[in-house]
């Protein structure tokens, strides 16, 4: 198709690399592990940050915004937690540069280091609930249910665009409960938004379930996740929502008069999605001709390419295309007209395949004379001619019917893709030849769990909240269990 | 009034802070010199957001992201930039914490030194330049006009909540372009852009202007400004637009083909306003009682106030609420209806002027007799009783006339504190005696400047825009002049 793309049966994973650069989304910059995120890719983000911001703001969220920076001593609060982070962790120590004395360059200025180093935030449960301390005396200062948009910095060694970067943008939600019970809710209330803006608005279906105690986030009492599907069979954790009991708040020493006037200290969650969530759109829905995007995330949902001979023919066309974009866009529908004269049409079909531009329309003299358009859809390539006076209606219907059809194809991928197995050899074979999901009985120990990871790469995704309990036996060691769990190679 | 605010007469910098602290808008943190922004600072900061995001994607301005981290050698290669810049940065030399052999907590791990030590973005020029020289070969990739939302770091020693802040949140644009006419011209246009959001959304005047060459940003060629005038007659800078030249495309070797097809540097700008915005916002409209927010960028435009005893009286109340609210929201005027029954209505009445909600209602017993609303207006403190028929278009053209009203009170006050002085002497006693912007002659020297500086603490902020050629002598020196520049104390 002109796009010189390596094909995903060719090499998934260098398919996935050259689509985020020829598509403009995003690059590896001057510093190690860093993104750029292109404005193409920006604008699908931006999108991304609106929905789910409007679904906080609607459960009755706020945005804050907390410093970057945490004093060592902050992260060391919590034991498990410094010991998830202090690996991989950016550290401050100086605060000025200075001109070498023998004339040498800019050096770091000995003299100006810090007391106290300070870590570039890898999440902000310390930094915030060091705040909170002083912002919750008493039962009526909770529930306090704060979100805030942020850049955060772990520092990853093997590092791909969007799946794994050293900096990377996502929101971090960080309430604050007087009942255990309550604050819970708020873990699952978050983990059904997530799983809402990944079904709904990215077409990605998604298995909603809690972490196994090794997989646990640092710090939490119990972590919930959603576990996409990616086309090669591997899974991708997309959103996680965190219980975090009272560990926090006593590390932080926040605690608060209940009704009773006794003093308690505060419940938690923590729960964050982040530009991952991009990595999973490309990987679920592109294909060899380039980006696929949901009409809702879509930058671009409609494209219009002219096709003509001269500024007669194009003049002509744009009196027709003008008040169609107006009209579309008076709709909300967001509409480019691409009329450059720099590019061909075959140039201008190639790139916006590229782009996952959901729709394109094409107008050219014959379309002109019978008072119609060639409207494409990006989905499933098909093309058809609409009569000018049905187009509008035409475009909506399709917008939503695209929608509609990248989830369900990429459901009956996902589903196709869930195996339950009863035994290792089993699992260890379809791991290989077929990957996806494996729902399989475990004992319930870290060391069944590492042993397989050790000899599959597969990890256990989640136990699924959606399956009941079942009695069985652990594939590998045969003692007993009560539930299946899901198992699969992850990003 | 109940609100225990130290009052502006008394001690204007300590009423400033006060308020902050006291509104909910932000308070320090534990990390020195940076800010917590609370969720009601940060709504008004997202409401400024929206409005500028808005102007510039108007203007053909996209929005994209680089990376926070910036490598020592980037910059150091443009020379003023760096030397601006190294002296309050804060530097990542390590990426690992360890436990200590000793057991005495969580160290650097001295082994995990990076090679070249990273800067956190004072700001972005260096790293965008370097991505650009990848992004621009042709004069077809030009303009190129890109804007990022991000945090910046420069590690100021003297700290004062969003005037100046170790960390804050800022815009930065940067564009590309061809020819140097068409950089100036993009300069001006967010200069203007700036202005108008000063104006019409901030209801603060601003003067536009260019700065001297000792307050240039570090690397420009021609920095504009806007400066804004505080009620202790102090000058606020609150946003500037850089003339960059050719410097940056030198520094990091962006050239492109022009339409001739020669080798030629790109023509940059480089543009910001930060939460420093904030600043002056409290600062040009508050008042002793608190908050004055001026209704475009208000969290909550109108508050309602119930004022009843027993339940049955505020059902009743409730009951004309419930579709006022619904109506005036379908409007797309933000209503709080604060009905709680925890606090009495005159706490609420002061928390609402402290937090400076443009419009108040209240409606008691009488009220639901006469079919009536008291309406108190924030900028006047005044009340009257309006038609509960009539009550929507009031609010309407209420919210109208405070936007109006407290722009014209700050033009009158920043008007009334312009003077022209034509003698050093006069300039001295009336810096002191009044305050504001003082329009006087200047040889132009840099000597001058900072003898003026040293001498009384006044710079100069900006040599206006609007003000025409005329001859003079300088105030200090008598060597001749042919403009008057505006001098001012200035945060």
């Amino acid at each position: 198709m002109g796009k010189n793309l390596t094909t995903r049966k060719e090499d998934y994973s260098k398919w996935y690399n050259e689509l985020v650069i020829k598509a403009d989304l995003a690059e590896n910059s001057g510093v190690r592990g860093c993104m750029v995120i292109k404005p193409y890719g920006y604008a699908i983000w931006e999108k991304m940050q609106a929905g789910l911001d409007k679904m906080f703001k609607e459960t009755g969220h706020e945005n804050a915004y907390f410093p970057i920076f945490i004093p060592k001593s902050y992260l060391s609060k919590e034991a498990s937690h410094v010991e998830g982070f202090a690996k991989e962790c950016a550290v401050v120590t100086h605060y000025r540069l200075k001109n070498a004395e023998d004339g040498s360059g800019i050096i770091v200025d000995p003299e100006a280091k810090l007391e106290e180093e300070l870590i570039v935030r890898p999440t902000s449960e310390t930094i915030i609930w060091d705040t909170y301390r002083r912002w919750i005396q008493s039962y009526r200062d909770l529930p306090l249910l704060i979100n805030q948009w942020a850049n955060v910095v772990r520092w990853e060694m093997r590092t791909r665009l969007f799946l794994r970067t050293a900096e990377f943008l996502w929101q971090e939600g960080h309430t604050a409960h007087a009942t255990e019970q309550e604050a819970i809710e708020e873990a699952e209330k978050i983990l059904d938004i997530y799983a809402d803006f990944a079904e709904n608005h990215m077409a990605v279906p998604v298995i909603k379930g809690t972490k196994t105690e090794v997989e646990r986030f640092a710090g939490a009492v119990e972590t919930y996740c959603i576990e996409a599907l990616m086309q090669d069979g591997k899974a991708l954790q997309a959103g996680t929502s965190h219980f975090l009991g009272q560990n926090f708040a006593k590390a932080f020493d926040v605690k608060f008069a209940n009704k009773e006037g006794q003093q308690d200290y505060v419940w938690a969650t923590s729960w964050g999605v982040s530009t991952r969530l991009m990595g999973a759109l490309i990987m679920t829905h592109s294909d060899d001709n380039g980006l696929v995007l949901p009409p809702k995330l879509a930058p671009i949902q409609v494209v219009i390419v002219p096709i003509y001979k001269g500024m007669d023919q194009l003049e002509a066309i744009s009196e027709k295309v003008d008040p169609l974009v107006k009209e579309l866009r008076s709709k909300g529908i967001s509409v480019k007209y691409d009329d450059r004269d720099t590019h061909k049409p075959g140039f201008k079909f190639n790139e916006y395949e590229l782009k996952g531009v959901p729709v394109r329309l094409a107008i050219g003299q014959r379309d002109l004379q019978n008072e119609t358009f060639e409207v494409a859809r990006r989905d499933t390539l098909e093309k058809e001619t609409v009569k000018a006076s049905e187009v509008i209606t035409h475009i909506e219907e399709l917008l939503e019917k695209i929608q509609e059809n990248i989830y369900n194809r990429a459901l009956d991928y996902r589903d196709e893709h869930i195996t339950r197995v009863d035994s290792y050899d089993e699992f260890k074979t379809l791991l290989e030849s077929k990957g996806g999901f494996f729902l399989a009985h475990w004992d319930g120990t870290a060391e069944t769990e590492e042993r397989i990871k050790e000899e599959t790469k597969a990890t256990i995704r989640c136990i699924p909240l959606s399956d009941g309990k079942e009695e069985g036996k652990c594939m590998v060691t045969g003692k007993p269990s009560s539930q299946r769990v899901i198992f699969a190679k992850a990003y």
